[in-house]
């Protein structure tokens, strides 16, 4: 792509950097900037740099953060007896948006992945055995990670770490998406919900669905 | 979505007022941004902010430009003798990426559309009357819109506003897209492309393909 502007060329080759983003798509952006106001670009260059100047990790959970301890781990009415462990913040925002969970979390940061050089020292496992051990009452550490390999292994890691510690392991459901066709789903996806089939009265109607 | 931090927020909330970009891409490109250093997503910012404040219109052929006048209308390098009227500055990033055409550009910023309320006056077609008025000589108008009736009114309406000059109107090639198939070109584009068959010494092998 040749440009006739250095400040188009640059800013392209700043979007591009983005990812999902090829060079098209940020030409297209860029242009769409063009449009706007000077003041409303302002706004959005200055809420991207105070951002990422001002971000800060919650050093409770490792959740995303404005200040020293993020707005779940100090809202007084989370149920402290209950950790859901997550591996980044993304999912921290997705079960927030569920608004069905009322405790805190810890984000480890990423799964176990020996292929990737990820070991227990890269994520947040020290960590999370230190506020359950901390806690000193009993606590649930609600497992919601990927459903891989590296997911499960992952969960077995963490379940015998905490193993001398007063703590309940659970995991999230697995099984047929609501929505989803019976006939699209995977082999081990279907064989496990007949497996872990529940007794009428277990079957939970979420508030709101 | 609910975020934990009103810094990610805003940022998400700035990104998905661009175009294409919804809520959940906003969110990814935001915890890109997270990942990177800080230095770098000043690189960002910094590049973007440039570019708006920086940012001028070529007062030639309205092409952005970081001078007054931009590269392509001052190199001496190119065409006078022909002007390519497109309507915005990413046919004139198209056209030059195709490195086939050294003439001169002209930008309409659109092209008539009177449901839009976009008549001849928001356009620039008064200046390449002037621009064309001025070069003295003969010149070559080179209509590059788009195949739509909105594209094809606006050609036969500079067309008509250029007549008294002695500058020759010319439009770009229509037909088959290389590599297209034939059964699935739509009826216009088949019909009018065997009613202009050409002779097969007119048919130019462009450099590089």
């Amino acid at each position: 792509m040749i440009f006739s502007s250095k400040l188009v060329e640059d800013a392209v080759r700043e979007f591009s950097r983005l990812p999902g983003i090829g060079k098209k798509t940020a030409l297209r952006m860029v242009l769409q900037l063009l449009r706007m106001h000077e003041s409303e670009v302002d706004e959005f260059t200055g809420a991207v740099s105070r951002m990422r100047h001002g971000i800060r990790f919650c050093k409770e959970c490792h959740n995303v953060s404005d200040s020293e301890v993020c707005g779940i781990c100090v809202n007084p009415g989370r149920n402290r007896g209950q950790i859901c462990v997550v591996e980044t913040i993304r999912d921290v925002i997705a079960i927030e948006s569920t608004q069905q969970y009322s405790g805190l979390y810890h984000v480890l940061g990423g799964i176990l992945s020996p292929i990737d050089g990820i070991g227990p020292e890269q994520l947040q496992i020290g960590s999370l055995r230190e506020r359950v051990k901390s806690t000193g009452g009993a606590v649930e550490v609600i497992m919601a990670l990927s459903p891989t390999i590296e997911g499960d292994t992952t969960v077995y890691y963490i379940a015998r770490q905490l193993k001398d510690l007063p703590a309940t392991i659970t995991t999230i459901a697995r099984g047929i998406s609501f929505g989803g066709e019976l006939e699209y789903a995977d082999e081990m996806t279907l064989a496990r919900s007949i497996a872990k089939r529940l007794p009428i009265e277990n079957y939970v109607t979420i508030q709101g669905t």
